[in-house]
């Protein structure tokens, strides 16, 4: 202490400029404690964690901004998924190096989506690594006690719904990688601008998180692949189901190359980084449903129908001819 | 769906293998869901976040059990130091590869020591990496309202308190980087394994979160460097603190390496890693404190005294001149 002053380290001071503006939840108590605290309010408290890496979740060249907001928006998206109103996150953050220029809009755009979301910074850990760069959050919600919205307790008959478009990230993907869709899409900027921008910034669906509480027997976000999703959500309830495959929403660029023949269905269905909620929905309450998700401003499509069985689910083409899918989803390992 | 079976990912196998036993709490739903339920009770809910990274916080070569161990343990040891009892974490684990010899291992040590701290997994995720390994944990634990131990509260007249020894963890971690305190404990092969053990395995004072909480003006944990945490108690509190350095707890194998001038006091109460508890307790509640540390098996030293002031913490040795840090604790960057 050879200055006589207080110590404050790189990390502190690193955490005090960046992040604490983002605390705003009296429970983060401004970042300067060991822990923070959530009050329960006699609610639920849901618990979410998801982490992306760089190179295998997002890429060097993404901007720093939709980085930060992607590593929180996949975590809200679960918590829309399950009926939580989001409460605050923690976040974890391995750094191969203190880049300002990098942590500058990193910081912004997680304040801006902390904001816009209502959920605060409430905490956290910042970690040198040797790379690569890596964020992982932990999302908190509140629900109603005993009301978190679960994967299983879809039923035969329910309708199985989906949120927005589906495919559209794996295509903005394969064209950052230079991939066939970039090559089909020639010259058309605005949809190549518009896929890029799925793959990077998801649109969680918190704005439907009431109403799918409300309405839904079982919900997921789709972000390994609506094949793989859709498999596990019937797995989790015990059912299977028929999907018509040309009812899955597709956003009109997506649907044009699968219409040209350079996108496969089995490839939109099956490439993940969606982050739209799928759902099922009693026959008698979809009515109800649907008008509640236009009120909240969210596109809702049926895409097929629970059925009894413990088969996986099938795709059927416009001739109810079964789809083979080679793979589901997206997997680690 | 060629083989008309659900799909189950190589992911999902894994999680399923080694860490749904471990997911025993019933708000984990068997690790089956998007996200788990953190049941509040009328309690607040402590939250703390912290991650390992290998060649960081611990070592290649450091057995996978211990890792898992150290991994949660630096959490549990967050909640104790916040007076909190442990309800639960979720675990993100970032892999370069799935590895059996690894992962069964590392889940069993995470699995025996969430039992024994009452600590269980309500769920995570699991991510590919090119590397290094991280593990990174949020935890959570349970107060009465408005009852969490804040790093703020210290108040002029309060002894300073740290459980435990300081600065076995540092010498363990120099021991297996071959430094100079593996060679000045020659053949010592005791001593060498005590220290080692200390670094990679933090025993967090858990036993004392309630005493912590009924009897500390401020309390955290000694994570990384007493120096720097003190300062930062201080500062959090508004005072600074008199520190008489003969009275740092100190392991036989510290003290005799300190007295024959192989490592300096400097080193020892800087070097981190100790996840032991600082406290702050007012002077007419240490015997009390002291008392019902002393029934719940954790030693307890004073080892100076809160006073008024913004200055940094001073460190006297045993003529009362002050010592000089060069640096206070670890810093990431």
């Amino acid at each position: 202490m050879t200055d006589g002053k207080q110590n404050v380290s790189a990390e502190d001071s690193l955490i005090a400029r960046y992040f604490r503006p983002l605390a705003t939840d009296p429970g983060a108590f401004g970042l300067g404690d060991d822990a923070a605290v959530l009050k329960a309010h006699a609610e639920d408290i849901v618990v979410t964690t998801d982490a992306i890496v760089e190179g295998v979740h997002f890429l060097s060249g993404d901007p720093p901004d939709t980085v930060a907001r992607k590593a929180l928006r996949v975590n809200l998206s679960d918590l829309a998924a399950k009926g939580a109103t989001p409460a605050g996150f923690v976040l974890t953050l391995a750094l191969p190096d203190a880049d300002d220029a990098w942590l500058a809009p990193f910081a912004r755009g997680l304040g801006e989506d902390a904001k816009h979301f209502g959920c605060p910074l409430l905490g956290g850990d910042t970690v040198s690594t040797p790379g690569p760069l890596m964020i992982s959050i932990t999302a908190f919600g509140r629900v109603p006690p005993g009301k978190m919205v679960h994967r299983s307790g879809a039923k035969p008959g329910d309708r199985v719904v989906v949120t927005g478009t589906i495919g559209d990230a794996v295509l903005g993907l394969d064209i950052l990688r230079g991939g066939a869709a970039a090559a089909a899409l020639g010259v058309d900027e605005a949809a190549r601008q518009m896929l890029v921008g799925r793959y990077r910034l998801p649109q969680p669906r918190n704005a439907l998180a009431q109403v799918v509480r409300e309405h839904a027997h079982a919900a997921m976000d789709v972000s390994d692949g609506l094949a793989g999703d859709l498999a596990k959500l019937c797995a989790a309830s015990g059912v299977s189901a028929a999907i018509d495959a040309p009812s899955i929403p597709l956003s009109a660029a997506a649907a044009s190359l699968l219409k040209r023949g350079k996108v496969g269905i089995e490839a939109l269905a099956a490439g993940g980084d969606d982050y739209e909620i799928l759902c099922a929905i009693a026959e008698d309450r979809f009515e109800s449903f649907a008008r509640a998700a236009g009120v909240a401003g969210v596109a809702v499509t049926p895409i097929g129908t629970v059925i009894a069985g413990a088969s996986a689910p099938r795709f059927l083409d416009g001739e109810g001819r079964e789809i083979e899918f080679k793979r589901l989803s997206y997997s680690h390992f």
